[in-house]
């Protein structure tokens, strides 16, 4: 992706360093956060400094292959399990974290005990899976852009643009590659509360593209759809099962229900590191609930009444029936045969 | 009301003054804010200094009232007719400030040329329509107790507590009231961006009677919904037309659909104010849209992307065949009968 014109990755390894975006800071300060240890990683996924389904899983991949190559001789197996389930406990929902993890994870134990060649794997390991996911990215646009119409009102909700991602993006990969082949369109963005990654960052790209784009509030999607504002909605996942209910940011099962209401088509963008070969339904996922800190506060300012509690879960699950279609790199397919197709 | 132990209603008048509590400032700031003037009047609604349909009925027919009462004897119907334009200009979707207006304005210019006796009326008609408006109010709460029952779970939107109306409130004056009769329920508040009014409002409303409460963001209603986490939606009104339709604060909609998908009660409570006789249906209700500045700024500080533009409708309609009733001061009626019942 291209910011104030320079080519990034939302998140890259440089010898033996972990260098991402901070996106918390985004779009207010642009700042690169160099971590030096698997530790750093765990950290950065955890307080979201990278952030987006499959960033966090090139982050993670990245994260073990540090883990690996910081490692001496002794308890080599050891350490990488314990640095393994460390990343993956970072933040439970998005699969392709625990795909990132375990596959350098995978790939660097077959070598022991050869630890040199071990420590050269982990570290192709990672950067083969963050290429290959930017590359599914990629595909996902190249795939998905034939949906985007001239003259169409599109609705996205928080942010699965090239920052949620290695590059690219998943739903905001179709928007900008629709874009480039010159289709005219509008995008709502909804803010996305509690962390506003649709009205900071989702924006942000937006601009950078030079997309037309307004931002709204989560909850005036429903308004829009009722005027007959929205023709079509586009947005990420976080771990899709295999019967194709799936997990994302929470607010995205209201929109399926919105949308459904008004009968507007309602996609799902997602590289192959978000299906969850193991998991049948979306009863399966485990969501995540964050700190109430981050209702009750913006930036360390309180906004809620001093003393009520808040209740932040950070995703929700959206059944199969409500998805149109999964816009994937190899193609797009009707939610039961998604994860299917991918993996067959 | 009940703030801090002491007794107050979100607006009233003293001699020739119109006082308010400021509600941009609650809860954090509890600050008592003096109108000496009609115009000092209406700025404070536009402002959202006093906020809430019924609330700013009243505003507004003391506004009437301190504008009868400062006129000199030229042009009495004109200035009347002047101030009474301008006041219902300020916010155009809640009816109760056009009844509230218009019913001070009408009782008075009956008296022209009396003037002495018109500025007695004119007080007398403020005073009258307000204290009729918190009656009314507190019967709603009398009415809809008997729907909360002990073990509930109920969603509100929004504010419509005692601060939305002169006192008791309307939707919360259903949860008061149940609340005084020992009835035990939890309520989740949705913290209403972009305003925040539930997060600051009515979890502080709901603080000060010792009502059990979470804030949730607006979108995590429908994963609560999908858990079985709400048994009963409640919420205010701004307009309810002739057959049914009514408008409140945008994302009312969103959860009027998701309370259908998932066959949850959905109740609008209201006072007699907010009917208006003259709208057939929803298609005539005017939104009021906004400053961009309410969604890209918190307290002046830039929360969104530099540069991005929002679109603030600040209401949405929902159309009757969503309300499982009207809770008024007269009884709980189905959506198409509940304005001729209120009316005949």
């Amino acid at each position: 992706m291209k910011i104030y014109g320079k080519e990034y990755q939302s998140v890259w390894m440089l010898d033996d360093q972990v260098l991402m975006i901070d996106q918390n800071k985004l779009p207010f300060e642009f700042e690169v956060v160099t971590c030096n240890t698997c530790e750093e990683v765990a950290l950065a996924i955890q307080n979201m400094t990278v952030r987006g389904a499959p960033a966090i899983g090139a982050a993670g991949a990245y994260g073990m292959a540090l883990a690996a190559m910081s490692a001496n001789g002794d308890n080599f197996r050891n350490l990488l399990r314990r640095n393994r389930d460390m990343l993956i406990a970072t933040r439970p929902t998005a699969i392709d974290l625990n795909n990132g993890v375990r596959y350098v994870y995978e790939q660097t134990v077959k070598w022991i005990p050869d630890l040199a060649h071990a420590r050269t794997v982990a570290q192709q390991a990672a950067l083969d899976f963050a290429k290959k996911s930017a590359e599914d990215c990629r595909l996902i646009g190249e795939v998905g852009q034939e949906l985007i119409k001239d003259g169409m009102n599109v609705l996205t909700h928080c942010n699965a643009g090239a920052l949620a991602t290695v590059d690219w993006g998943t739903a905001l990969s179709v928007l900008r590659i629709a874009h480039h082949k010159g289709r005219k369109f509008f995008v709502y963005v909804d803010e996305t509360r509690p962390k506003l990654q649709g009205s900071r960052i989702t924006a942000f790209e937006l601009q950078q593209e030079g997309i037309g784009h307004a931002i709204i509030v989560d909850s005036a999607a429903g308004y829009l759809m009722q005027k007959g504002g929205i023709d079509l909605v586009i947005l990420g996942a976080d771990r899709i099962c295999l019967n194709g209910d799936f997990a994302n940011k929470i607010g995205t099962y209201s929109l399926a229900v919105l949308a459904k209401e008004h009968k507007i088509p309602f996609y799902v963008a997602a590289p192959q590191s978000t299906f969850d070969l193991t998991c049948m339904n979306g009863r399966d996922i485990p969501i995540e609930e964050r700190s109430q800190d981050e209702i009750t506060h913006l930036r360390e300012m309180l906004i809620a009444n001093p003393g009520s509690s808040a209740f932040n879960p950070s995703f929700d699950v959206t059944p199969a029936k409500y998805v149109t279609a999964f816009i994937t790199g190899k193609g797009i397919f009707k939610p039961k045969e998604a994860a299917h197709k991918l993996h067959l």
